[in-house]
């Protein structure tokens, strides 16, 4: 099968050496709007054209599918475009800027009978595959918590805030690995330093309600000289921490312990660390886009949606509305 | 100077060594409800008295100042004849259950011309003292964030919420190190078990907003088998982790490292760790309690306020407060 | 029964404050060279006589038992006066300072019928007896190596080398947990500071042998300002890693994982960090010496030997003087 | 200048992929014994030819330069035949199998005024190079002790043992950055495993003594499911950590603190974690065989030395050829 890439910036070039070295795609396009990029890629990339125009694409009738990597904002119209070409798409998360335009999108794939996959690339990890066994073994028991934490490197995106950047990551993991319903969103933030008069928010926190009165919070933040990922998914039985800057800890699985009966016993566990055992499971070290590829592949020929499909996609373009509503209403609940 | 403590559960018995240890204090007496713990504390400290009725102590005019370690909901009338039978007093945290009452302990303090202090413990820590100086020095350079988290070992309280169990330690902290008059407060929590009909949240995020655009967040959670710990300050030029639960790092400072200037260095940066040099300073070991106990008598022999007196525990109160409020309006931002 | 304590110094201190909490034990005396320090102890310990004199506590009927923390090099001739006086005894590690002399006193112990008890608290600690309850129930399977680390502040000790000073530690672990003769000794080691004219090393390297043709390799140094106390336990099934250094984190025990079949395999592994789970149990934070002077108590009353008698402390002193002889030889294997 | 790399294993395909996208290299041949390899490098590097006889190279003039990652004992005849055949030689570690052939070709690259480059990858790492820098400028005084602990994911080799697979890393970074010259070696170690009839040992340690009375230490070990890394190099003034498997924190300089002057320093000591401050620096994440393809080049192109020439390649055969022996002989001093 023939894809084509369209934009081919940072992530785009992931994506051009991914398909590249599929023995079940065939690279055929690399678009992007820097010539100078392109004439990089046709020596890369013999096999593959190189355009400026994704109109030539969309017009290519041999070309199965487009993966587009382009800014967000720019997300509708190629996707849109790609669907009513009767083309597989691909869309870089988020899926695009609002949740109307990502229903319409789920519309057209289905009119159109081809796949719409967001490309929420963390959920192909072998971490987050672990995580999403061990909580469907049912190995945390009742959920009771999400609490995630991303913090980066002091990279400023100028178009988008920080929750727009980052969050999007946290929120497909919840929707794959936990999967409930969110009813209401509150969030609050800040743009700690200024960009012409624009006002971007670099650090966010955001609480997600759900029905059976559980919760996830998100903290997201751009103004670190040190990167911080990590998740927390508590359960009745046990609690997950999820270390992603951790090389051979990635992941840890704490036994609830003892549950506590009197006061000797409460002293007792003020001086300690832990109340009951800690487990890490190996997890391997693959390429989390090498495994997306393949499962892109194989539903595409199978005729059936990606576990990160257009319903991922509206999910995480939802919270991120909301979470943005809420942020400029001084944190009130913003209901779904 | 002789001390009479009242209330000598878990903390109580802290402070009943810490006063018979200096060599500062004479430890005059020995107060709670529970004979058979007096029993025992008349062997361990056979020169103090020991007494079930804290009247008896506010009679005694030998008596210089007394620490009042019991329940909350109680410190406000303890401390109050204390502060008027003009003695000193030490005040487990939180220093009442309202700001109405704290506000007219400090006033009872003033008018009595004796010291009015909080038992702010963690503020005496080697570790909080080193943050201070860091920030006194101007390391961090401008002030952009307070994050902290505080996770324990699943010890429900069935009186007061996880907002009014931990954050205290982390609103003192604030108070301390950064000392910002906050504005507003929001906050969002759930009661993940029931205690009967008590709906009593076992986890919590605050956001506290100042005047200058910046703010501090706090987690809050009792639903956990591993303790986490952490405090992050970012500040314009360096950031701070205070890891408590590490015994040789407690402290790191990173440098914000270079500043990134075009595409190439963005995309470097997207696989690098850190961008600037990090260190971690020697903390000493000592016992916070015994630093607390002998600034205590410092400053009531000098007549002059602790760091941690009443403005401290108002503070921390006026903060609890408001995120009680937020948390049963749905998270509403509440002005203070 | 009776114990009186011979030698106040740092870890007398900390056999006197036992004893004296022990619901077994009756402190009856503390004994020192220096008046000033047992001044001290008649106000902290007020039922317990002082004295400088050992030989009054040999004379005492009523004295059951000695614990004896003087310089090593005089526990021969107070233990032996102790058990000849029918008196047990509890003897600071080394047990003496040739293996001569620790089974002159072994020999005396069973002549009186009196208990002969060697001081390696670590064996007490929670952590220690976990890793002998994992091998005793074979979880690691056939024992392959034990590697021992022991680096610490920069503490030099003027009349021991670092050998005797902390190798006892890690050879009576081995003793307790593998439990393997030795058959023979290499190390080496340098004096890397002078203290006028006398050699004593500070840093040294022991390599021990056992019948069945596995190792054993204790590292230990005294030049270091971090603290590294670290034990690996290698076996056929599993690994075990001990950092006492951690706070919650004591004990890993590794999977040796998948095993490794072709040349594809090869080359992942080499980019994995590790091929099996792990997990680490909760290990209690309970003060080992109280756990010991209890031991102690029930095998004195119950007439048998405690879990670290002579045959332990004969075991760890033929260990200190092969690997002393050893680096005096340039390396060269010593047979046992 | 044009290359060929001769022997296209692990390693090999690593040295393919670095000299084809050099653009200083030219990557003229791939040649190694296997048919079936050979062809998919035919594919994936057009441009380059390939064969199963290296004589071929040699005896094409056009060829600058050849990278030998066959088999060791294969090393001495096809580095020999490229020296004298005019071409510059660089050589994967360990250089030889013994270190007669490791002078020869010393001799034959100055005879023949070509360069003998041995492919020390771990020197080109930039937390090596920092190592080295900060050495240079005397951060850590004077040099006391050299430590280091190299254990693998059970990876075991069939035709050398674990000194000759692991140590050369570790010889090579003490010959870089501390440069003492060696004057004996001991060493022990055991075949855990067997093969066949063969006895190879996989797991060993090396003690290095110097000239000055300071040593150098060495732990390799292939029986782990976990990877540990570690080298620790002792200084007058300081102290430096570096853990090869931490990716923030891979080196850590701690200073050495205060000098302990008397008995209540010393038990404060005691229970202290560390006696100064640490810091980390930062450390790049760059591919250090992408530095040494740069380095070889300008050092070819300049007529100079690389900085692991000969000279490192024969200190690190020397250190290999001691340890063997000497572990034969039941660790005795090996005099070099």
């Amino acid at each position: 099968m023939k894809i084509a890439v369209i934009g081919c910036g940072y992530w785009g070039n992931h994506l051009l050496r991914n398909f590249y070295q599929s023995k079940d795609w065939e690279l055929a396009y690399a678009c992007d709007t820097d010539q100078k990029q392109l004439d990089k890629f046709a020596v890369m990339y013999p096999e593959a054209k190189t355009t400026t125009d994704y109109a030539e694409i969309m017009a290519d009738n041999s070309v199965d599918a487009v993966a587009i990597a382009t800014p967000v904002h720019t997300h509708y119209d190629i996707a849109l475009a790609a669907l009513e070409a009767g083309k597989h798409a691909w869309v870089e998360k988020p899926l695009t800027d609002s949740s109307a335009s990502a229903r319409k999108l789920i519309e057209a794939a289905e009119k159109n009978n081809v796949q719409l996959h967001v490309d929420h690339t963390y959920i192909y990890t072998p971490a987050v595959q672990k995580i999403k066994d061990l909580i469907d073994n049912d190995e945390l028991g009742d959920f009771r918590y999400f609490d995630s934490i991303r913090v980066n490197l002091g990279l400023f995106q100028h178009d988008i805030n920080v929750v727009w950047d980052l969050a999007p990551h946290d929120f497909s993991i919840l929707h794959y690995c936990i999967g409930k319903k969110p009813i209401a969103v509150n969030a609050t933030g800040k743009a700690l330093e200024k960009y012409g008069t624009k006002e971007i928010e670099s650090i966010a926190y955001i609480t997600v309600h759900f029905e059976d009165n559980t919760m996830a919070h998100f903290n997201v933040n751009w103004m670190s000289p040190v990167k911080i990922r990590q998740i927390i998914v508590g359960g009745s039985k046990k609690m997950l921490v999820f270390n992603d800057m951790s090389t051979d800890e990635k992941l840890k699985i704490y036994d609830s312990g003892v549950s506590i009966q009197n006061r000797e016993e409460i002293y007792d566990t003020l001086i300690q660390y832990r109340t009951g055992d800690m487990y890490s499971p190996r997890v391997e070290n693959k390429e989390a886009l090498k495994t997306e590829v393949e499962h892109f592949y194989e539903c595409v020929k199978a005729g059936k949606a990606t576990i990160t499909d257009g319903t991922s996609g509206l999910y995480v373009v939802q919270l991120l509305e909301a979470a943005e509503i809420s942020i400029k209403n001084n944190g009130k609940l913003v209901e779904l």
